[in-house]
């Protein structure tokens, strides 16, 4: 028996490597749990894994991941063996449901599926708050043993680590964001006329960046960027930036200057990774090509790819929007007008990128915007 | 043997249940780490551990953790075993160093250890790039075997996970927290007069909270309110803002105006746990005790924890403050205006927590702020 426990160790410890491995590897925090469901089914031997999750809302448990269930089971939380578990927080191995008046049979009759056995463990997250269940259910051969239970509660504490690595991350990443959007709608609550206009610059940037293949982190980066891009505006004063009608030269100059303020506002933000060029990528939304842009006169070659990708979707959105002084021009119009531009105002692949995106969304006919 | 190797794995085990637990416990990177480091000497029985990270910036290895140490161990990433390890990204079992040529005596010259057998295990991260080597060192009793090495293999993976986790975590919280100053320095850029506001507010509320014993999360919500209780004033026009005289009643309404802005902006971010209170708190920064603040007239037990002492810190922030139109008042004289100003304007145990700070950095003695 002992030798035998010492094979079953010496698998699970591989197992265990296994999982180690996809933890560090899987950032998809359903994939890994699935993952983990599974390996543990296997190491443990028995027919089927499920990991039941707490919600405060309702007050049940609810199957993120069931084996063998296409259906998502869900019962109140103070109900069944993992209700009980749930709420005592201590692993409970049950050799034979049939004697145990607390096990809940509904389940069974609901899915046709038969439970003999099981052990049960509490996912505890690091506030030492019961967060769910681990469950796995009938074991092929034999008995369940207390090294089975300990086995469960190891990959228990693994899932409910994994479980809040990703949850925090996630909610720090969902603070970022939307800070990052309410600033892009405050700043663009100062002129009335351009509001909304980050935000759509932002969906066509996205648009372009896909069509061009870009990998993820770059179009998030390409993302932020776009929505902060006239952030510097905030040092525009009031008397130019709202100016109903055409504005001097001395002004113009003013305006322009908030590529600058854009630049150094967000490069003292500690970006990181992939997203330490946002600064840039924003600070190039008015280069042009031919270098006859501002603030730098940035040739082709010097000017980032979010840079080009911003400018062509930045001028698409100026020129469709309603102004003053003018009626917004058509899709066709304005694609034209900036197809017209490819190598001397605009990168030659961002715009083509944008003209496949209304092309596949069947806005445009091919031969409504020709490339000569 | 083979029973042998059963009771070891047990123990190993029972050993990765409490680095889990630690791991869902513990959020500080050493900490972990070293906890890691000293669970894997005992289960496999050796005399050390070190965990070595690899810096980028210098091509070197060097001791994050060192058991035994401690003073830094440092060399290059090209040097030695730990050099190899790292390059070729395989474990490496040494049942006897004086046999290897590539093991570097210099590191065990310096430190006096005399290193007889070791087991190098590559620590890689989630990306697939390894960022160290995690060693064990002198086995106490016997052989290292292949079975330790798959344990350091899995301490090593979870060394990867829980440092990426980390790292990842914290770039996030740096992203947030300096985003965070830079809007509130290209706020405060439109009105030079009153630069440097929020973070000499920030400050003081911090200090407050702290004297206040506020529990270390609320008191990252205050210090986010603190930074952005003036954010509305982007909504302010440059006339009233930045008017230099006397401003109208009317004006002044629309002044007072920024904090509702305030809420408005802040209620859009997504603030999660204790941070979801941060919209509130900049809310309540000029509410009074006695219902005559604006812009609900809370009372007293009405205003936020975070609400009152922004606003301490905010009137003494303002009067030690040069104005157009006055001087800067002095210490004593602003913590008397303010002590005056308990039960009616502010709350006491904010006011009593800032004197209690002046106190104790030694910048006013008791009788010159006296309490009656």
């Amino acid at each position: 028996m002992l030798l035998k426990n010492g094979n079953i160790e010496a698998i699970q410890m591989k197992s265990l490597l296994r999982i180690n491995r996809a933890i560090s590897r899987v950032r998809d925090l359903y994939s890994l749990v699935t993952l983990l469901a599974s390996e543990t089914s296997k190491v443990l031997d028995v027919e089927r894994s499920t990991v039941f999750l707490y919600s405060r809302k309702t007050d049940e448990l609810w199957s993120y991941v069931a084996e063998g269930e296409s259906e998502e089971i869900r019962f109140s939380a103070s109900q069944g063996i993992a209700g009980s578990v749930f709420r005592n927080e201590k692993t409970l191995i049950l050799r034979d449901v049939s004697e145990n008046e607390r096990f809940n049979r509904t389940i069974d009759r609901t899915t046709g599926f038969i439970t003999r056995n099981m052990i049960t463990a509490p996912i505890i997250n690091p506030s030492g708050v019961c967060i769910g269940v681990f469950q796995v259910i009938n074991k092929k051969k034999g008995n369940f043993t207390d090294k089975d239970a300990e086995f469960l509660e190891i990959v228990s504490s693994e899932t409910a680590v994994t479980i809040e690595n990703v949850r925090l991350l996630e909610s720090r990443k969902r603070m970022f964001e939307s800070l990052i959007k309410a600033l892009t709608v405050s700043i663009e609550a100062r002129d009335p006329l351009t509001a909304g206009h980050s935000f759509d610059v932002t969906f066509l940037a996205g648009k372009i960046a896909e069509y061009m293949n870009i990998d993820a982190d770059t179009r998030e980066a390409i993302y932020y960027a776009a929505l902060l891009h006239d952030y510097g505006k905030i040092a525009v004063p009031d008397s130019i930036l709202k100016k109903p009608g055409n504005i001097s030269e001395d002004e113009m100059s003013i305006l322009k200057k908030h590529v600058q303020h854009t630049k150094i506002i967000l490069s003292s933000i500690e970006f990181e990774g992939k997203l330490e060029q946002v600064p840039l990528f924003a600070a190039h939304h008015h280069e042009r090509i031919d270098g006859k842009g501002y603030p730098d006169g940035l040739i082709g070659p010097e000017i980032s790819i979010g840079g080009k990708i911003i400018a062509v979707a930045d001028v698409f959105e100026a020129l469709t929007a309603k102004r003053h002084y003018r009626d917004p021009y058509s899709l066709k119009k304005t694609l034209n007008l900036i197809i017209s531009g490819i190598g001397t105002q605009f990168d030659k692949d961002a715009v083509l990128a944008l003209r496949n995106y209304f092309l596949d969304i069947g806005k445009l006919k091919p031969e409504e915007v020709p490339l000569d």
